[in-house]
């Protein structure tokens, strides 16, 4: 658990100057324009009535006698020979009835907590990865030093909200236990609220405990003020498996966040057929959300899509394609139809920080940003289709975001604004350089990004001429300086360290 | 005018196979969303009402004595002295009346008319750049041999609907007949319709004279069916010098068509303010509109719409930022309040073909087709804001331009592609790769990149772990042994180079 450099940062705040990589302010992002509609209202309640169709004729196979027990007693149609639920449109409705349009998740510091629904939106750390990259030390296996990094560029840049679901595993620790170092990590390297891992009823759990101990709060107390989130990925087509399925419950039974994920690729685990991944999809998603909603009624749910397509020469996944980015503004057209809030995921499927991975992401981030993501999971590092996580995407991301971020403030229209004196002032062929109205607002006027260079080309190239991947290892070098570890009582830290020592003697003792 | 290779892509025909680049085929492409709109109606009015109080208040400098006898004779304001006009609304909604809110414009190749207005999307290759840059031969001055090899990948690929004034400046040529030159390799290695300068009547009057010849026309017949275009940059602010006024002119004269476009950089030639800026370019924008209504009542005109910032500490013009990106879709809006054509563009301030360049450029395209740009220029090749023409980054842009084209087909929601019997008949857990309505579809069922590369880590680099831009290097020097010159009537080209050689000569006597 030691963690040498914590200290770091915190002694080094009265150092940070002028030249601090500049980002934008901490603030909750909303989204002030309409939603795009790719699909008419009409083909939206086609692709409903084809997922209850799928729900109700077609079922989904689900590995948890304790889930199947819950259904049937709800009134579903239950095989337990072939552990297949058959749901009726009713009970969805039911379901629907007690979700929550909106909700929270609050973090040790309440100044981070996040809004899920309506119009705000939220930017995550990338999720799961194996690997790790950067471009001095190259690819490696996950581990906990380049997580505790990659989780520290998380908290210092304002525009990540949430800590995704393992950065990177880091595979040095056993496997059954890595998950207790990881929490901890979160918790302490970061005060922002994070993704617990749901495989499993044990390690949901921890991660709702951890959380609860950080905030000096009862797991009542959580459950009416949730902390943390957990993706419940389908095993698609049509199969949630005992793992994810407990760890569903667990959440739903805490009053913890749940986004039900369907892992939808095209071709390969779902139809060719945008339409048809989108039935497919939906059917999934609205079963994990009524299996939420049987456990705690108003358990806090989102709808979760991650439709994409496969290379059909290699069945390799591909992310920003334009399917993709079709899907992601569709799925959030079927989430609004449920009043769920909804979770989207800007991807890429490039092997380096490169232009491919820009424009892929920046594509899909697009979709996500059009189709009124509340959650943008995997937003920043993700490389390889999710099998990296990048350090330079990292950065790469962080920019995309903070474009995003200035693109949803709306352009105002008034007097100031309108600069008719200066206008009218202004000669000719002149220039606004010197003229009040530009003195009066040149320092906040426009977006100051924190990777882009604007030098012409002689001071680029006198300056190195770098491109922005090698730039954006500078930026990640220079932020884990600035990185300032947010303080935590001594006594939590201590009763977060003793939950972590006697959980993993549990585990090792070979407890759940 | 010697082109050794002109007849190599002919030759090969026969030899392009399975293994040709990907690409979509030649289309007219169309928006089918609704425009994005950030700017309400109250909005919209009030800069209307500002750029028309700029224009009956402040005035336009106007540097052409014929230009201003135009606006006194249809009764504006106009004072000789310091060649001012001030315009009252009066005279715009006049000119308005007769603009066409639609046209085309019809190369050699009949099959690659564009349609400009309503809902179609054109694409145009980079235009103006003193310089050229690939990744093998480095950065150098425009030539005619690379103006020749960027015109032939405009060529080749179908995406590409325009090609923009002059893609590099062949600087070895003498200044003031360099623009036969180009004209001549627009004309004969493309059958493309394009973009003449108009910097004088002289250099407008050649190209419109060429474009005649090429399609065996009279000037009388060629303004029913127009077949060039040009850009008018207004000097902003506010004013109009004697070269682009006379081009103006000469184009409406003959009825081809002008994208009215001032240059309203935020901070230097504009206001420091979205609505300042945009107030300034549409009434310098209407300005232009109503000289060619004058020039030529019902002469082809757009909306042209470049307003993006400067960095304030340089004052260097940057590209793809959210504010560019708010103006691209806030310009669409103003340009169909007047039932203008719209021109715009996705620039990148970038100095590399670099995840700077593709998400700069990414940011703004996303602009141009959310504000429904109809003429996207500079849509591909565009490097360091402008200054460079870069053969990688014309590859990475037109998988940009066909990401869009593919994103622009509309979902399709019908039995067959909702797939409920192939989600009836592939088990849980199973896959579709082997289903009957996957092998039905798979091979058109999505976008096949011609850059990006899907492949896992390992298997990319075992190819050479080449990133984007070192992949795109190759795509161009297939293309080029791709294309393939389009055909053109011996006696068509000899009255072309006749044409060529005659006004060389005049042009070499003084004659302008």
């Amino acid at each position: 658990m030691t963690e040498p450099r914590r200290k770091r940062g915190a002694e080094r705040t009265n150092n940070r100057g002028p030249a601090a990589i500049p980002q934008l302010p901490l603030r909750r992002v909303r989204n002030p324009y309409p939603p795009m509609a790719l699909l008419s209202d009409d083909q939206i309640e086609a692709i409903h009535e084809a997922s209850l169709h799928i729900l109700e004729n077609f079922g989904i196979e689900l590995m948890s006698s304790r889930a199947l027990a819950l259904f049937e007693k709800a009134g579903a149609k239950v095989d337990h020979a072939t552990q297949t639920v058959w749901l009726d449109r009713g009970l969805v409705d039911q379901a629907l009835k007690t979700i929550r349009p909106t909700y929270t998740l609050t973090p040790r510091n309440p100044e981070r907590k996040i809004h899920l629904g309506g119009d705000t939106i939220n930017f995550t750390l990338v999720a799961g990865p194996p690997n790790v990259h950067d471009m001095e030390r190259g690819r490696r296996a996950g581990n906990l030093r380049d997580y505790s990094d990659l989780v520290r560029l998380a908290q210092h840049f304002n525009c990540i909200h949430l800590i995704g679901n393992q950065v990177c595993a880091p595979v040095e620790l056993p496997a059954n236990s890595r998950h207790l170092d990881t929490y901890f990590a979160n918790l302490t390297l970061t005060d922002k609220a994070f993704h617990v891992s749901a495989i499993g009823r044990g390690r949901a759990l921890d991660g709702v405990r951890m959380m609860a101990i950080s905030r000096g709060l009862t797991l009542d107390e959580l459950a009416r003020d949730p902390g943390v989130t957990t993706v419940i990925s389908v095993n698609s087509p049509r199969r949630y498996d005992e793992f994810m399925s407990d760890g569903l419950m667990a959440m739903a039974e805490h009053g913890q966040s749940v986004a039900v994920t369907p892992f939808t690729l095209m071709g390969a685990m779902s139809p060719v057929t945008l339409a048809g991944a989108l039935a497919q999809q939906n059917a999934e998603a609205l079963f994990g959300v009524v299996l939420t909603q049987l456990v705690r009624p108003g358990a806090p749910v989102m709808y979760g899509a991650f439709t994409s397509n496969v290379d059909m020469r290699s069945g390799a996944p591909a992310f920003g394609t334009p399917e993709n980015t079709k899907a992601n503004i569709a799925s959030g057209q079927l989430a609004r139809r449920y009043n769920l809030p909804y979770r989207t995921t800007p991807g890429s499927a490039s092997n380096a920080a490169d232009a491919q991975g820009a424009y892929e992401t920046m594509m899909a981030l697009w979709g996500a940003v059009l189709g009124h993501g509340n959650l943008v999971y995997h937003a920043a590092g993700w490389q390889e289709g999710g099998l990296t996580a990048s350090f330079e995407k990292f950065i790469i991301d962080v920019e995309l975001i903070q474009h995003m971020m200035e693109f949803l403030k709306p352009i105002e229209v008034n007097e100031g604004e309108l600069a008719l004196d200066a206008l009218g002032r202004v000669p000719t062929g002149g220039h606004f350089f010197g003229a009040q109205h530009t003195l009066e607002r040149y320092s906040t006027a426009f977006y100051q990004p924190l990777l882009s260079n604007w030098h012409n080309f002689e001071a680029w190239r006198e300056a190195g001429g770098l491109d922005a991947t090698a730039r954006a290892t500078r930026v990640w070098k220079k932020a884990l300086e600035e990185y300032v570890e947010p303080a935590m009582d001594a006594s939590v830290r201590e009763e977060m360290e003793a939950y972590v020592a006697k959980r993993k003697e549990e585990i090792g003792a070979g407890e759940p």
